[in-house]
Formats: structure tokens, sequence, C-alpha cells
């Protein structure tokens, strides 16, 4: 495999490698050897062109008439993305949607390590959750400004949500991972906002279902 | 404006319509009375002609070295999207996932109106979440089977995903909006699932840190 530059990469083709990385994964478990870029598009909801011209933004995958190799294609997309470099992440917020995250998602399988959980909330702080323990969000800076994390996993409610990912900004943060809904509004060319949106995903669902009637 | 027909617009372009939306919603809200595609463009990270394609798909929209009329856009928007055509939809599952978002998402602004939440925990049965009285989840078959709904939000834990899900698909359901991060496997050709993949959007977020550096 020769491997490219990464430079120049679209964000849409990179938005498009965790589908393929899911996709590959479930094939590998159902004990798929190998996958035409035909079949794998069939799954995926793309052409067999499409797939082609992304894999080739980061080099030589697969083989003419051969297809692709589901687990070695699936472990250079894992390394492409990142996936085996650990990056360290606090939640701040565990009401409601933090718990049920932190209570979901296997962040360590992800390359995601948690560092701490902050709430303001005197009944949350001190419990555990998913092993760690909630720390006072008045200890952030402190602690931030000791020990800067990579991520900042944003749970708190609307009317903080701005203030408290401008602070985390401030803290080092490289990337922001925002649920609150809200448009954050910051232009730090050195800061990545992830938006979690769910309303597009409902909209597109709604979307579907009109049409099909 | 002429509204040409809706068929065989592709699944990237209805996904892209959200985004629209919700950009000249926040360009509304500060006044932005137009914009052209360029302008628009930067704002949601795509090329101007990516835009004048993906709205030429349901008509003519703007005028050439004019720009779009951002309210009339987004109301033309909307209107494809389907916003204003009210669905109903029931929450299965209320954990913490599920009252995370019943406290968080405003269902109907977005056209969604919620019939009935079920659980079958017996300790959150018979509360009230958002107005709504959680109901036992044996429950569920009866009353759906008398007034059918158009979506099932799902978020049950995985262990009984794949079953709450088959059990909606055979109750009518038209849409499962998918919370759980397991693959359903239904092969339903008239029913939609829109997945919520949180793992997409972090793993986005992570190569671009990566990148950065």
């Amino acid at each position: 495999m020769i491997r490219l530059k990464k430079s120049k990469i679209s964000t849409a083709v990179i938005r498009r490698l965790p589908r393929y990385y899911r996709h590959l994964k479930a094939l590998h478990q159902s004990g798929v050897v190998r996958i035409s870029s035909s079949a794998l598009g069939e799954r995926t909801g793309l052409t067999a062109s499409q797939i082609r011209q992304d894999l080739s933004c980061f080099g030589e995958f697969g083989q003419q008439g051969y297809g692709y190799n589901v687990e070695s294609l699936m472990g250079e997309i894992a390394d492409i993305m990142g996936m085996n470099k650990k990056h360290t992440a606090v939640v701040v917020g565990a009401g409601r949607l933090g718990q049920a995250l932190l209570a979901n998602f296997p962040f360590e399988a992800y390359g995601v390590t948690l560092t701490a959980i902050y709430d303001i909330d005197p009944k949350i702080v001190g419990t555990k959750i998913g092993g760690v323990t909630v720390s006072p969000t008045n200890e952030m800076m402190t602690r931030l400004a000791r020990n800067p994390v990579d991520i900042g996993i944003l749970t708190v409610p609307q009317s903080v949500a701005c203030e408290t990912a401008n602070r985390l900004a401030c803290l080092g943060v490289k990337g922001i991972w925002n649920f609150t809904n809200v448009e954050l509004g910051l232009h730090l060319t050195d800061l990545v906002v992830e938006n979690v949106h769910f309303s597009d995903s409902l909209l597109s669902l709604s979307y579907m279902i009109s049409e099909q009637v």
C-alpha cells in the first residue's frame, strides 16, 4: 500500500470514512473476507466509483477485478482516521444528556480517554459515572490549565453553551464535540467544532417518509 | 418559483437540505435579507456550484447576480422537507437517553408530535416527561395497532433494539429514528431507518484534530 499525502482531503470524504469503517467492521464480524467496490457501494448507499475515488485520496487500496480485503481496508481506514492515536477528553455537563452519552458510548473503542467529567450541580458532583468521579466545574480552569486535553465534550444546558465553549477554547482544547444544538460562533481557526445536529437527522427521516407515501 | 418533480433526488442532496435550512434560519434571525450562493457556500462549507446544483433539483430559486432571498428560500426548503406536514411519533425507551432527548429536543418545531412514551421500568411508568405520561411497553401493541404513528423513536438498550424495531415495523410505523447504535438489519422496503451515529461524528472530529497538528 502506497500512502499518499493526506493534504487537501475534502470534508465530505472525511465524513464518509467512518461510514466505510462501520460497514467494513460489520462485514468482518460476519466473516466476509473480500468485497468489491460495487457491493460495498450497495451496502453504504454510495456508487462504486465514489468509493474508489474516495479511497484513492489516501493511496492505492484494492486491486482491479479483485476487490478490497475487508480486514486490511478496515485497518487502513482506522489508521487514516487516527483511531489508533489516543485523544484525551473531558465531558462538561453531567445532566441527562451527559449521563446518557457516558453510559452508552464506548469512548475507548474510538481512541478517546475521558480524564474528567465536570458539573456544577452539588447533587451530581462526587458521584461516579462510568468509573469517573464528577468534579465541580469551578475546578476545571486550574486543572485543564495544568493538564490540557484534546477534546471538550459539551453537554451543558443551552444557556451556558457559548460561555463554556469559550472557556474550553481558552484552556487549549483542540476540538469541541457540541451536543447543545447551539451554534457556537467561535471563530478560532485552530479550533475544530463538531456539531451533533439531531434536527438534521430527523428532518431527513421526515422527508423520506413523506416522499414514500 | 416553478416547483419541479421531486422524484429521484439523491440521498446526499436530501442530507444537505437541513444544513441549508439551519444556516438560512440563523441568517434570517440576524437580519440578513439576501445572500449569494458563494456566501452561503462559505457558511455551510460547500461550493457555490454545489449549492446551485442542489437547489436546482427542486426548481428555480434565486436569480443570476442577485442571490437568494433568505426568508423565502428558508420557507421553500421547510416546505420541501415537509416541516409543515405533521408527523406523529412515539418514543420507546425512557431511560437516560430517551429522557435527555425528550428534555432537549424541540419535536414540535420540526413538525413531529409525540403521542406516547413507552418504558418497561415500573419506576418510570406513570411519570411525566415533557408533558407526556410514560406508558408501559406492554400497552404499545394494542395502542399502536388501533392508532398507528409515523415514526418510532428507538432509545431502548442495545439488547432489545432489534426486537423492538421489528415490533414497531409490524405495527406499521413508516420510519424508525434509531439512537441505539445497533445496525437494525430490517429489510423492509417500505420502512425508513435513520441511524444517529455518534461515532461517525467523533471520528471526524478526531481526524480533523490530528491533521491540524
